[in-house]
C-alpha cells in the first residue's frame, strides 16, 4: 500500500524545508521584467527586510542567483586573496568546503580540525589566532548542517575582533531560525541559502555584510566574476539593481516569505524553533536514542541522532519515507551513522508529534523498543514553555 | 505563540478535506472555453471514471454545478412527483434534509426516525414497506457524515427491491472512500459530492443512476429546473454537454483526482479509508474516549466521537486548532456532545498518528488523563494490517 509521493512527503530534510502555500502561489506567479523600477523596488524591500535577519542595521545583505554554496563561493573568494592566511576550523561537512573554497582562491589555508559533532569552542580558536598572528580570516560554520551543532559563534567572533581577523560564517542553516547579530557580535561576512529558515525553494544566496565589509570590497581585486561581490555592491550601489539576471520567482517567494517572517517577529520565530528543536531532542531521547551533537551545543534547527545499535540507515528512512517523512541520512564518514531532521520554517507541535509518531511507529517495526515515549517527552517541554 | 494559519492548517473536518497538490494546480490553471469539444471531451472522461466509483457499468452519472445539496436536491426532485409516498428514514442531519427536500416536492412523506448514532437496519426498512404498500421511494444516507454511522445499504436495497420501491441514498460522504455498488445492490440513485472522498473543493454534485433511473427520467414531468436531472440527461444525450455553464477549474481537478484515484485502484482506496478509520477509533478509544456510532456500523470516512465529561467543545476544538488541526463538532442537539474527523482522501499512517498524538496533548492539557497510548493502539492495528 502506497500512501505518500513526492509532492505529499513531509520534507524533514534540512532543506529544503516546507514552505508557506502562499510563497508557493509566489512562485508560480507570471513574472515582469526584472530590469524594470517595479522589479528592483522588490529587490529593495527584500533586502530591508534581510538586514535585521543577518543583525545587520548600516551594511547590506548581497543576493545571489545560485545555491547556498555559491555564497559561499563568493563569501571567500570575495575578500580572500592569493597567499593571505586563513584559519579553517573544520568540524563538519559545510566548515570542511569553505576551507576548500579558502584552498581554491590560491590561499594560505591552515584547517584546524574538530572531531566532528563536537562545538569549536572560542579557547580553541584563541589558541590558534595567538600562534598565527598572521592570520587575516578565519572561517567556520554558525550551524553546521551536517552534524546539528551550532557553535558558539558571538563568542568566537570576539576573540577574532581581539586579533583584528575578519570572521567569514557560513549561516545557511541559522539565518531565519535564530539569532544573528553581525554588527553586535563582530561577525562581518555571514552567508545564507533560500532552502532553509527563509522557507523558499532553492536558487538564491545571500551574503551579509558589515559596513567593515563594504569597505573591504571596494579596494579588493580578486579573480572572481559570477561570485564577486564587489560587483554586485557596485551594481547595487550605481543603480540598485543586481549585475546579473536574479531569479525572479524566487524573488517574489523571498518577499513574500519575508512578510511572513516579519509578522510573526524574530524573537519569536527564533523561540519557536528553539523549543521545536528542544522538543524533537527530548522526544528522541525518550525513544532511547542518543543525540549526536556535543550537549550545550545543540542547534535549533538541525538535529542528528545516533543510530541505536541493528537499526541501519537504509531500512529506518525508507520506512520513514514509506510513512511519509522525508529523513536525511549522515555525510561523508557519518554516513550510515546518524540521520538528520530539520525543525526550520513552517515547525509546530503538530509536526514534532508527527515526526515523534511516526518515527516510534518504525522503530517498532524495526523491532527496537522505546525506552519511553517520545510524544510525553515533547508535550513535556511544550508544557514547560507554556505551549 | 501563533503556529498556523488557514493554508497550513490540516482539514480534518468531514469536507473539504485534503487535497493533492497536483489537483489545487488544476484549479488554478487557466480555463479554456467550456463549449468545446477540447472541454467536452474531458467532462466525458470524467464521466466515465466516476461511473466506476458508483458501482455502475451501464447507467450514467450526472455533475452539477453546485454543492452537495444540489445534487440531493435533484435526486429527489427529478423523481418524486405531489403525492407520491416517500419514506424517508433519517438517523442523522442529512438523512433529514432528504425527507426535508422529498417534502419540499409535495411528497406525502413518511419518516421514520431511528435514534441518531445507530444504524438503519434492514428488519426496520422491511417492517414499514410491509405496512406502506403505496411507498414508490424510500431515501437514506448511505453514510451519515452527522454520527459517523455507515448505514447497510446493500442490505437495505435488497428489501427495497423486493417491494418494488426506488432507493435514493445520499451517498456524499461515501463515494470514493467505500464500496458503492449501485447496479449489483440495487441502489437506482445514489448522490455524491466533491469536497469528500473525492478529493477535489466544493462545488460539484454528482448523482448516479442506474439504466432503470434514466428510464424513469425519460417520462418524468417534474416543476425543477436548475436541478431537473432529465434535462441534464437530455442534453448529455444530444450534446454530450452539461445543459448550463459548468465550473470549468473543478472539472479539471476532478479529471485529476480520479486519475489518482484509478491509479491507487479503488478496492486499495476502500481498504485505506477503513484501516485508517480504524486505526483512529482504535487509538481513540485507548485514549478513553467513546465512539459515537453504534458498534459494527462505523464509516470508514467520518469517525464521531463522544466528550468526555468535563471537556468542552469549545476548548477542545479551539486547542485542536491553535495546534493545527480543524476538526468538526457535533450539530443539531449533537452540538457539544460530539466531536467530528474525517479520514477522507489523502490519509494515512502520518496522518492518524499525527491526529492521535495531537489530541493527546490537547486532552492533557484539558486535564484529561488518557487511558493508554492512543498512537500505540493506532500502531497495532497497522501492524495487524500488515502495514
Amino acid at each position: 500500500m502506497q500512501f505518500y509521493d513526492e509532492e505529499t512527503t513531509y520534507l524533514a530534510i534540512p532543506g529544503p524545508v516546507p514552505i508557506h502555500p502562499s510563497v508557493y502561489r509566489e512562485v508560480s506567479k507570471p513574472i515582469y521584467g526584472h530590469r524594470t523600477p517595479e522589479f528592483r523596488k522588490i529587490v529593495a524591500e527584500c533586502i530591508e527586510l534581510l538586514k535585521p535577519l543577518f543583525g545587520l542595521r548600516k551594511g547590506l545583505v548581497i543576493i545571489l542567483t545560485g545555491s547556498g554554496t555559491s555564497a559561499m563561493d563568493a563569501a571567500v573568494r570575495s575578500f580572500v586573496e592569493p597567499k593571505d592566511k586563513v584559519i579553517s576550523f573544520v568540524n563538519g561537512k559545510f566548515s570542511e568546503r569553505l576551507a576548500e573554497i579558502a584552498e581554491s582562491c590560491g590561499a594560505n589555508v591552515f584547517r584546524v580540525d574538530v572531531e566532528w559533532g563536537k562545538a569549536i569552542k572560542p579557547e580553541l580558536v584563541e589558541k590558534y589566532l595567538d600562534k598565527h598572528s598572521d592570520a587575516k580570516f578565519i572561517t567556520l560554520t554558525h550551524n553546521e548542517t551536517s552534524t546539528g551543532v551550532l557553535n558558539p559563534l558571538h563568542k568566537i567572533a570576539k576573540i577574532a575582533q581581539k586579533y583584528s581577523v575578519t570572521v567569514i560564517a557560513d549561516g545557511i542553516t541559522a539565518v531565519g531560525g535564530t539569532f544573528v547579530k553581525q554588527e553586535e557580535w563582530g561577525v562581518d561576512i555571514e552567508i545564507s541559502g533560500s532552502q532553509k529558515c527563509l522557507g523558499i525553494p532553492p536558487g538564491l544566496g545571500f551574503v551579509g555584510l558589515t559596513e567593515k565589509a563594504l569597505q573591504m570590497l571596494e579596494n579588493k581585486k580578486t579573480y572572481a566574476y559570477y561570485t564577486n561581490l564587489r560587483i554586485y555592491l557596485e551594481t547595487w550601489l550605481k543603480k540598485k539593481d543586481f549585475p546579473f539576471t536574479g531569479a525572479v520567482s524566487l524573488i517574489y517567494a523571498l518577499h513574500r516569505s519575508l512578510k511572513i517572517i516579519h509578522a510573526e517577529g524574530l524573537e519569536n520565530r527564533f523561540r519557536r524553533h528553539a523549543i521545536m528543536a528542544e522538543a524533537l531532542r527530548e522526544g528522541i531521547k525518550a525513544l532511547g536514542l542518543e543525540i549526536f551533537a556535543e550537549s550545550g551545543y545543540e542547534s535549533p534547527t538541525v538535529t542528528a541522532v545516533r543510530y541505536p545499535k541493528g537499526i541501519t540507515d537504509d531500512e529506518f528512512r525508507s520506512l520513514m519515507l514509506k510513512y511519509g517523512i522525508l529523513v536525511a541520512g549522515g555525510q561523508a564518514h557519518l554516513k550510515g551513522k546518524i540521520f538528520r531532521i530539520a525543525t526550520m520554517n513552517l515547525i509546530g507541535p503538530r509536526e514534532i508529534l508527527m515526526i515523534l509518531s511516526v518515527m516510534e511507529f518504525v522503530l517498532r517495526k524495526l523491532d527496537f523498543k522505546p525506552k519511553e515515549s517520545g510524544i510525553l517527552a515533547a508535550i513535556e517541554v511544550f508544557r514547560r514553555y507554556g505551549i
